[in-house]
């Protein structure tokens, strides 16, 4: 098989990589070794925030009371909780299967790839592909260090495992403080399941702002055993239907668990092994590729390309799918044609980070950090909204956490947020398109917000980062009612 | 009293007046007559939001089974509902109170005003304020046919006295069907009580577009009667303690019912009475003064600026506080030197549009309306979400209604959007902070979009619009899983 372009990997990457390269060439090929289906819809984005819509709604019902109504008996069905998960799980796998064969069967090969040659691939042992270049999305897997797996076998379960539970443990081990440990130990125990969520380090969810870290640990840790700055010394069974997890904490001592089942999230990492990569003359260094820089998608100067989880960097569907298109897209253009270029947007390669934890309160994190910037020279202001008495919040009970900007001062752009608190997967998106869009505060805060929302804390913060670059003194009060009686513009 | 501005009416549109004022001024006044507080905090925005919180909580203890939660029952406690609401409300009201009470004694009069002359006001008996401007912001009142006042008594109710209800009634009816109307229907009829609902038109929630108001009605009368293009001929009392209800239906049917309580939310108008406008050379017609222009703020060539309700024009917290801000600039710039004028956001006078109402699902219009753009010779195209298939709708049980964005064909640049449909209150801040900036199409679908999320539902309906302006089929699938194979950028 001769082709412009061979895909490795159909999962979501892959997959925008596919739909790319088909607007230029029809001498195009996707392998996939494993069955269709994304991780996103299989074991990621679809099944967790499946998890977490029920724990959202048992916690509702607990908290019912709070606005006057009396919920009686109210019980968690494990079984039912998994059954709703994965009926509705399997709908999105199914769609994504749907239209992966709805693809012309002579772009699709089933079968595992390996390089044979720089630009030549045997699938299998039925098939050779030589293609001018190949797009690599092989994706990730769970981290499972495996002494812990030999140690616990069937009870160590990983995001491949957790979602094909019959029902919901009695106890759980979550392993791994970032956003999907946070997401998995707050769903399980408000699902009634009891939780003990062992992290290294003591800022859940991946927090950077040093003002925010502290408050995430009360926010999270609601009915849960959460053991910071913990490391793992070894797992093991106990009676053959019980996991034991023993691990260091702080100032030498040690401690012990002794679970149902243990959760283990510390991260993913590239899928690379078993594809022969000296062959085409690549350099596999600490699980990466060399020559690979990070938001580049080809492989140094090789007809190699990197799509997706495989590249080690951003592990998030939305940056799976862009990189698939950009990958692709130079993969067909660069030997091609110019002319097939596709539009600007695409090409532009801009990135504004954009990451989300649904928790509750959610976490999210756009455009640059606070680390990032304190190590910049560009000096910068940082507004705050404190959500404790924010109007919204407060009739709807959620008036935890806080909002922090960050913005240029000399710019007056907006550079980055983090928070954690109501509603941050909205407003995340808010200030992000701010963000990349480039836009000024000034800009920002003539734009409309009604009331009473959530979006009023946005004001607030640019309102006081304004403040201080004005040199006005800083604290704003951020009085529940500051949208009726003050627009934030500065007044 | 010699004053450089004086404002009549401390609600919102005046509080925000003051603040502007007080920048450039320290001679000015605030006249209010019956006590402080804010429609808005006392008897808008705040209460019916948490009116509507305790109804979705109710409602989510219902639904609850669906997500494998059993509850029982759910018990609305409508004395407890009505508790929560009013500490809650008299805390918002508190802290507006304690904001007044925090100016100079020397900037606030109490007192009803009346003007005696051109800039010149009578304060009741005891005082006569001679200003360079006067700011009216005196605000609006629920609109009521004496006739139905006369029939019913006490058993009619408004918004400024609904919330003063002890307990919840065990019926009601809801006459109107704007954003207040269909707010508390629902919420009544989610609360456990037993809503009858009238409206003239057939559009709940003044929803504009032809192709979302059909889908409106199921969705929002479910456990309601709701009997629409209907007229109420009368209103009486039946054994003193219920309230009939006789209303014609299409056709030239009769019909009538009988609640405990009714709720007549037909719309607001200016308060304009007793202010002896004649005397200050204003012309009073139709209830609107003569000479304003709708975003204007001055009254024709006098010295005379409204703000807020009293206009009549746009009745919404957020319009009341810019107007309230533009009034006091300008009266106070006006006749003083241009320097004091404040930094050009406030000056621009720009508005976008922005218009949520907080029912389930929710509904929201931004920028211009499907029938303004229709009457104009621009062409432009409609882009479509229907939320039906959505991810994160589906995920959350929420995968009702349709979002539609409405594109100018030539400049490419988003006019305006309405949707019914889930998060409505979010997407319509993010679609209006981009029309308000005047942002393309291609640069809004460039912007980062997280997955999964509601917000891909606006990546679809640009996505779709720019299909149809490239001269590409129509309808593009709004598959679940679009985002994570597709980014909706034009593939």
């Amino acid at each position: 098989m001769d082709v412009d372009l061979a895909i490795v990997g159909a999962g979501s990457a892959g997959m925008a990589a596919y739909k790319a390269a088909a607007r230029h060439t029809n001498r195009i090929v996707v392998i996939e070794a494993s069955g269709y289906g994304t991780v996103c819809a299989r074991a990621g984005c679809m099944p967790s925030k499946l998890l977490i819509e029920a724990a959202h709604r048992a916690h509702a019902v607990r908290q019912a009371h709070r606005f006057g109504i009396q919920a009686v008996g109210a019980r968690v069905d494990g079984a039912a909780v998994m059954a709703r998960l994965r009926e509705l799980r399997d709908h999105f796998v199914d769609s994504v299967i749907r239209e992966v064969e709805a693809w012309p069967a002579a772009h699709r090969l089933v079968g595992r790839a390996r390089f044979i040659g720089p630009c030549l691939l045997q699938v299998d042992d039925h098939m050779q592909v030589k293609a001018r270049s190949v797009v690599l999305a092989t994706g990730s897997r769970p981290v499972v260090p495996p002494e812990w797996r030999d140690g616990l076998g069937e009870l160590l379960l990983t995001t491949d495992t957790v979602f094909e539970l019959p029902t919901l443990p009695r106890s759980i081990a979550i392993i791994g403080g970032g956003a999907i440990g946070t997401e998995m130990a707050q769903a399980m125990s408000r699902l009634g399941v009891r939780v003990v969520w062992l992290m290294r380090e003591d800022a859940p969810g991946g927090l950077k702002d040093p003002a925010l870290r502290p408050l995430a640990i009360p926010l999270l840790s609601e009915g849960i055993t959460l053991i910071t700055r913990t490391q793992v010394r070894g797992m093991s069974q106990v009676d053959g239907s019980q996991a034991r997890v023993e691990f260091d904490v702080t100032g030498g001592e040690r401690g012990s668990t002794v679970v149902e089942k243990v959760l283990v999230c510390i991260g993913r990492e590239p899928v690379l092994d078993g594809l022969d990569l000296d062959k085409a003359g690549l350099v596999l260094k600490d699980n990466k590729l060399q020559g690979h820089e990070d938001r580049s998608t080809r492989v140094g100067e090789s007809c190699v390309f990197l799509a997706g989880d495989v590249s080690g960097a951003h592990p998030v569907l939305h940056e799976a799918v862009r990189d698939g298109l950009r990958a692709a897209t130079q993969a067909v253009a660069q030997p091609g044609p110019p002319n097939h270029l596709p539009e600007a947007p695409l090409e532009g390669g801009r990135r504004t980070p954009l990451r989300i934890v649904f928790s509750d309160p959610q976490i999210a994190a756009v455009g640059r950090s606070h680390d990032e910037l304190s190590r910049q020279p560009q000096p910068f202001v940082t507004g705050v909204a404190d959500f404790t008495d924010q109007g919204r919040s407060r009739i709807r009970d959620m008036n935890r956490g806080a909002l922090r900007v960050y913005v240029c001062r000399q710019r007056r752009v907006l550079l980055g947020a983090e928070m954690i608190g109501p509603c941050a997967e909205h407003l995340a998106h808010l200030l992000a398109w701010s963000i990349h869009q480039g836009q000024t505060i000034d800009a920002l805060l003539d734009c409309p917000i009604y009331h009473p929302v959530v979006e009023e804390a946005v004001r607030t913060a640019l309102g006081h980062a304004r403040g201080q670059i004005a040199g006005q003194a800083t604290a704003r009060p951020t009085s529940p009612l500051s949208a009726c009686t003050d627009m934030g513009i500065g007044l």
